[in-house]
């Protein structure tokens, strides 16, 4: 059986995966990246990590390659840039590394351009030309496609969407330094800041106000706004609002036929996606209108990633 | 001799001209678009042009075909739809209707993106995969090309970055209706607002203190500031922030190693370009610094959108 590996080296957690043809995960693992500041260490978890899932099957298995999905990675230099949400910091060769120590086909990517491709071969995007891939994790990435190829830039940077500054150059700051950047309000953690801008704005009562910023969790303000908490209801209207801005852009740059979105900030429902819709549909302009949907991943939530990180190498293999 | 017909479709001029295979425009002819708010008449009028450029031909030559570029183009379905700077209203049906007075093969689109091709095929673009050509004229227009293709989007409308909000909808409403749309702050008539703005900001005397906006015009401008007026110097800073500042945001999307300028704002120069690279580097993540190139076109500036409209025919004579 051909399997390909599929590894998503995300802030948190990094996953890895067995996939079939079918974008089928049959196998997964993951550990905390945080726990391996070294990076050496790092990648040979990785690698103990591949052996567990190999070891598994009994049978004669036959691995196609190896698939790595990341933040700032570059396609191009086989390399991870100033990853603002990650322990190791610079230029991070991690394909050279790896490949020193598995001795197989191997490509990185972008993770939300890696999703965007593991959507085209195995989710909702099949058949289309045109779209995008939004994840919304603990940071803020997105994956291009037009023409029915993957945008990777001149140098494998493209899709860089979350250090778009929106507000003229008065905004929020993010981890890479960017005044007014999107993923410093549209995220996981955007939303967390937004509890503490409305709870500055505003005087209403919340149970924020007994929480501290470190302790604060997307789960909980899904939480509180399903009970009513004023602070977080705001905070959801006002992240709504920002990402259906920033999807009525988007579509005046490549105009797809549908948006995906996908990572921990969907898990919160209509409480994102209803002022989300409001907005966007008030800012596209007429020409749009109609034309875009906004869709969900069509891979399994929990390996959608490994998905994506796998589609790198089995694209090769449905080309040939 | 083969010969491609260009046609550029302006707010305030419409651009005749016949182009050869090396993109050189042989025979070029112009009027005004505003005093033809009849449809009938204007394509009318079009015709007596091509048929007058054709008549100074002696010799027999062999017209493949007619490209036409025209603001708030659609490549798929062949019309204008709501230019806000155009006569006709709503959905312009002018691929069919010059068809019925032209027999030849023909196609439309967005002038910038006309140009972009223009450029990849004649001009300064030659042999580049990933670059963006912005037309910054009577409004704001953009064509980009990734991985060698431009991008037209689902519906033939990519492209529409002049209506980028660029404020989180609270900024200066465009012709579309925008609130912040990016036109209204980078485009000739955005450098004229700007001039309103600054003199509302500032208590600065200024020699357009006694113009009134109907006035206004761009070469005014570029020359005050030439001379020290410090409403002018304060105006094409502003504008330079803002383009430099969206210039950076379009290198997070698609990373192109160019980005090409042209159009009337052009040719205030260094007043334009000065801040534009200052603010471009300051906004500029550092992944892509040292990357992107700022470039001037590569073809003749009064036939730019000529050739860039018969590109649009000779491209498929290229591939051929």
């Amino acid at each position: 059986m051909d399997l390909v590996i599929g590894i998503d080296i995300g802030a948190t957690k990094t996953k890895i995966g067995l996939v079939n043809k079918e974008g089928h995960c049959l196998e997964t693992n993951y550990f905390r990246t945080r726990e391996y500041p070294d990076l050496e260490e790092y990648l040979d978890t990785i690698i103990e990590n591949i052996n567990h899932l190999t070891s598994k099957f009994p049978e004669d298995i036959n691995i196609l390659g190896c698939g790595i999905g990341a933040p700032n990675a570059s396609s191009r230099h086989g390399t991870i840039v100033n990853a603002s949400n990650l322990v190791w910091k610079g230029t991070v060769p991690i394909l050279d590394k790896m490949k020193e120590r598995l001795p197989l086909p191997m490509k990185i990517m972008n993770d939300a351009s890696a999703a965007a491709l593991g959507e085209m071969l195995f989710g909702n995007a099949r058949g289309m030309r045109d779209f995008i891939v939004i994840t919304l994790g603990t940071g803020f990435g997105a994956g291009i496609v037009a023409n029915g190829q993957l945008i990777e830039g001149h140098d494998g940077f493209a899709g860089e969407l979350g250090h778009i500054d929106m507000t003229i150059g008065d905004g929020r700051l993010t981890g890479l330094g960017v005044h007014g950047g999107l993923e410093a309000y549209v995220s996981a953690t955007g939303l967390k800041r937004t509890i503490l801008y409305m709870m500055c704005k505003y005087m209403d009562d919340s149970r924020f106000r007994n929480i501290a910023y470190n302790d604060l969790h997307g789960e909980d303000i899904t939480k509180a706004a399903a009970e009513g908490d004023p602070i977080a209801i705001r905070a959801f209207d006002y992240t709504g609002n920002i990402l259906g801005l920033a999807l009525a852009n988007f579509t005046a740059f490549t105009q797809p036929s549908a948006i995906f979105l996908m990572g921990g900030l969907v898990n919160s429902g209509k409480w994102i996606f209803e002022p989300m819709h409001r907005y966007f549909e008030e800012y596209l302009l007429d020409i749009y209108k109609g034309k875009v949907e906004i869709l969900r991943s069509g891979l399994p939530p929990k390996t959608t990633a490994i998905c994506g990180a796998a589609a790198l190498i089995w694209q090769e293999h449905w080309e040939k």
